[in-house]
């Protein structure tokens, strides 16, 4: 929760004196969640959920102590802010790889679930079942067990492996050195002489850069006709967008003290847009293992097609949940 | 097109004179494209375009000839309708299969084509295109080429076997049987005594009953919330919903004198859905094929995946375009 509300007061204040604290309270957050991590984490299994949770906070104050960095480095210390917005990148990409593998493994696990052969034996539905459809069930059943096993293995050797070099990142001298920049960080801000102008004049335009940024993207976006939806390269300025989204929703956060709710919905779409499409090119990728049966593969072409369809449909979500008009984006 | 306005003249008309008139001119079609399918036929090679549009005639006026016998039946002579009926559905029955290979390797064909590395190198997307989509792309492509090369073979060797199976039927002592009926029909209709009641009195009640089957049906319909999408013995109940609806159209036309035109939409989408519904199977039962490479049981589960979200799509369609709402469906 923000403490203050800068909405009613940064009138009269700095933008030093707005920086500043959130700066601040976010590498407060970041030294909590280290320590929380540290006192969940043992070195040789894979994250317990103590860890798990403090991790993601952990990624959570990096990427907005690095988003602030970024939209408002002509009030800090630039090649401080740079150089720190750099290892803070590279730490929140370390962690979250970890993450993305879990996540892509139980998304994946739970589309072939859903497929017929995989679940419980249901009751018969007298009238509708067939002996046909049942075989093409149980066919379908064999290669998606297998299919499940597969990608279990991939994806839990590839979190393993992440996690591991998670530690590894976070017993080494680079982080420290990250750990120590932000301790410095919650007590001082290093503030470019510029801040002490008024906010209104020093962090107003970057925000609106940043918000800008977005809107143009967003009208950038290819139209879904124009897509191939097999076709995964076209998912890049989709992925671009979920990042100006995220860089303007801790801008917002800065200037106005909370991030913009009606960006909650289409963010969340990006998220969700974000994950169908990774899991859908690590079913294409187990596809490509060595001597899998067909069946397997068939299965794996199953689980592709969905996660496709999984990311045409975010795609439909943040189209309708996203609140601007074409007419409001103008050309920055 | 009618030549009559039924609408505005049966009131002073009995049954038999609303009834006659319909099932002559359906039985004038019906023999119309019977010549016209010898004249287009010749009995080695599968069907030319004249010929694969009149069996489509000769299918559509079989359909609402066997459609009226049954649901005005009363009106008839009972075993007499009875009796042609049966034979109209197996004679439909065999010519609607060869129709139903040619559409369902074409659509299978369709949906390859729209898979990458299928079709005609595109210009690479400067920013979004990287070598690992790249490389799927390819592996997809590769894979969707012997998937198409599969199906193909299989569904022309059925559609060359449907072809002459058709015309082994047409050249039947049974179907000349059928000829001779509907040539009969076509100069005088065997009425029942009741015939001779008034149309509003005789038609009326089949007509709404066979609306109210249609009604029950959709209203029966399962939500998609309750339907696991791979489980294909579901889509019976639309199925069903799709031969009511057929049903229904033609006791409209002959009551009304024009099929209701607010059923068209959902009418097609039932279609579409039945049309998705079979080339998903077929895409299924290709990869049952022994000893197939598993890039290319990959590609037909991509492809079975693709036409089952094509039958949801059809179904929302349905939905969406169906002109009624739940309070209109009562229990008949």
């Amino acid at each position: 929760m923000r403490r203050h509300d800068h909405q009613t007061t940064q009138a009269d204040l700095t933008a030093g004196a707005v920086l500043a604290p959130y700066l601040q309270e976010q590498a407060a957050e970041f030294l909590r969640s280290l320590r929380l991590h540290r006192e969940n984490s043992a070195p040789t299994d894979a994250g317990t959920h103590g860890a798990e949770e403090a991790a993601g906070a952990l990624r959570r104050s990096s990427r907005r102590i690095g988003g602030t960095l970024h939209t408002f480095r002509a009030a800090l210390d630039a090649t401080w802010a740079e150089q720190l917005r750099t290892e803070l990148a590279w730490l929140s990409g370390t962690l979250a790889r970890e993450h993305a593998y879990a996540t892509r493994l139980g998304r994946l696990l739970e589309a072939l679930h859903a497929l017929p052969g995989t679940s419980l034996p249901t009751a018969r539905n007298g009238a509708g079942a067939d002996s046909a459809a049942d075989k093409e069930r149980a066919a379908l059943g064999v290669g998606a067990a297998r299919a499940g096993a597969l990608l279990e293995r991939q994806l839990t050797l590839a979190r393993t492996r992440a996690h591991s070099a998670a530690l590894q990142a976070l017993g080494s001298s680079r982080f420290h050195a990250v750990a120590d920049a932000v301790a410095l960080l919650a007590s001082e801000v290093p503030l470019a002489p510029a801040a002490a102008a008024p906010a209104e004049e020093m962090l107003h335009g970057p925000a609106d850069r940043a918000e800008q940024q977005l809107l143009t993207a967003v009208a950038a976006l290819p139209s879904d006709r124009a897509v191939e939806p097999y076709n995964e390269a076209q998912d890049a300025p989709w992925h671009r967008t979920r990042l100006l989204l995220r860089l303007h929703r801790y801008a917002h956060e800065v200037v106005r003290g909370a991030p913009d709710p009606v960006l909650a919905e289409p963010g969340h779409a990006l998220d969700l847009h974000r994950d169908a499409s990774e899991a859908a090119a690590a079913a294409a990728s187990a596809a490509r293992t060595p001597r899998i049966a067909p069946a397997t593969a068939y299965a794996l072409g199953v689980l592709h097609a969905d996660q496709r369809h999984e990311v045409e449909a975010a795609r439909g979500v943040f189209r309708a949940s996203w609140p601007y008009t074409a007419a409001a984006v103008t050309a920055p």
